[in-house]
């Protein structure tokens, strides 16, 4: 469909800019509802974008996310950085319960106007989320709060995904939750940046760092200098102040390598082709599906009388015709 | 590309029928390397598959999958099914060893010319592994396998993606992993058809299965009749013969209610829609990013001298004018 001008929304990015969060919650709607596909609106926020530094906050479930993110987001605050925090709830309609409780705890911060707290779920729409995740960071971007946190709640697919949108991922771990590194591993391990072993002060919480250390190590892919692992309590708030630090020192080293910069393209770059691929199917490959459906065919399919790869073969045969 | 006749496919389908199992892991190495993309294969491939009875099996680590896997295949082979065993490795470096071990188990199922056992692993392409499993299993039914067993190692992003390949989900979960039913929850709990409570003899087994009992009920996607959850003890071999036989009970009901069809044809649609877009990127998309590609215009964006997404919609109105 054709993008009409919204009138409004110079305006809203105005008074988000100036802190005005039910601004911001209206443009993250309009973000949720068309995505990038909501052209103006993106073209409108570029401009204002590039300066928040994004942190994906992730591991497996109980290890104490939520409680970090919230002790973070308040360490943070006594240096009056405006903060933007985005929690990201994959797919499960059975999750619904766990990531209200986990807000709950946040209800003070929900009183700090320097801070904005959005919840996000989707129905496994995995592009779909990180897409529209990835459109509220540029909205919380353009309006100045930096850094702006993407908490994922439990371990799923939409997980590496979603971290795709943070320039830096924090991978968090804990003791004693037994096959857990184990469950950490399946492509999160590889993303993580920063590692945190939380409730450092459980039994056994040196042999999950040392595991982590190990596998890191045990990395093939893994750059010169190894991310650093750090030992924490949310709970008793130890090791928070330890653990932003070197998540901003983290960011400073990745400016100065240029890797920062080169992790922002490639994502924009994702970003872009998903969407011309998705307008692609929409305006060259759907018309011409209309006039041979899959659905007519699957009969012919089933009875062997007609090849469905002959058919894929066809449909794109016909697209090429079109396209010299 | 344009796909070459391959001459000695049908030779290797037809010794591959006949029980030869280095033709089947030949074939499956193709597929591997070309996915759908090699179509001559996939077409001549079709009029032999539709027959085998596809099961995913899936759960967080230390479930305990492979034993289980394993006792199905032996009770199953007492029945004389010829079966299809692949053992899907998502993503990570960090899992190889794991999966190796695994495998070591099931050595004397390598023994067993009536069982075909497949090791796949990938480096996080998602849709990758998906493709090249749905194409395994079609080598695996056009030579007779049925059932296929595809078991997945870890809980990942690549779980639910390869589970789709699936015609049923077996959803397998142990007592006192702690958080792993919340584990499980992302997605996995949605796809499960039959769910197993394995090392039933530890303390905590029947809360487990009530828990699970408990989430299900919560799953409004849910239809009329739920999945039945089943204990059992694949290290002592118990219960392991009532699981495979509930197993092909709700195969029976699937094909008396036409779902089984239904989520066939579905799996076909993806499949082949999935090929044609990739096609779609290589023939119409890529030669017009060729003309004006995103890495020349990087720096003018983040001078903002040009906006991505203005970029973006040039090279939609290009690839239009092309397609009347």
């Amino acid at each position: 469909m054709p993008h009409k001008e919204q009138p409004d929304f110079q305006e809203l990015l105005a008074r988000g800019q100036e802190g005005d969060r039910r601004a911001v919650g209206r443009m993250i709607s309009r973000v949720e509802t068309n995505g990038v596909a909501d052209h103006v609106m993106m073209r409108q926020l570029w401009a204002h974008t590039g300066r928040a530094r994004v942190i994906g906050i992730t591991g497996p479930p109980g290890a104490g996310k939520s409680t970090m993110t919230d002790r973070m987001v308040k360490y943070w605050r006594k240096k009056d950085y405006r903060i933007g925090v985005i929690a990201v709830d994959p797919s499960s309609p059975f999750t619904g319960g766990a990531i209200l409780g986990d807000r709950v705890r946040m209800n003070d911060l929900a009183l700090d106007t320097g801070v904005y707290i959005r919840s996000m779920s989707t129905r496994g729409q995995l592009g779909g989320l990180s897409l529209a995740c990835s459109g509220a960071v540029s909205v919380l971007d353009a309006c100045g709060y930096d850094p702006i946190l993407i908490e994922t709640v439990g371990v799923g697919q939409s997980e590496v995904a979603v971290m795709n949108v943070a320039d830096l991922v924090l991978v968090v771990s804990v003791p004693g939750l037994g096959d857990d590194i184990q469950a950490i591993k399946a492509g999160i391990l590889e993303i993580g940046d920063v590692f945190a072993v939380n409730k450092a002060d459980l039994p056994g919480a040196d042999r999950t760092a040392r595991e982590l250390q190990i596998m890191l190590g045990m990395n093939p892919d893994m750059n010169a200098d190894p991310p650093p692992i750090l030992m924490l309590s949310a709970e008793q708030n130890q090791g928070v102040d330890a653990l932003c630090d070197s998540v901003e020192n983290r960011f400073a080293l990745m400016q100065d390598s240029n890797e920062l910069m080169t992790r922002r393209n490639r994502r924009l770059e994702k970003e872009l082709l998903a969407y011309i691929q998705d307008r692609l199917y929409k305006r060259v490959l759907a018309p011409v599906l209309i006039a041979d459906p899959f659905a007519n065919n699957i009969e012919a399919f089933r009875a062997n009388e007609r090849n469905p790869y002959t058919w894929a073969e066809g449909i794109m045969k016909k697209i090429e015709e079109r396209t010299p």
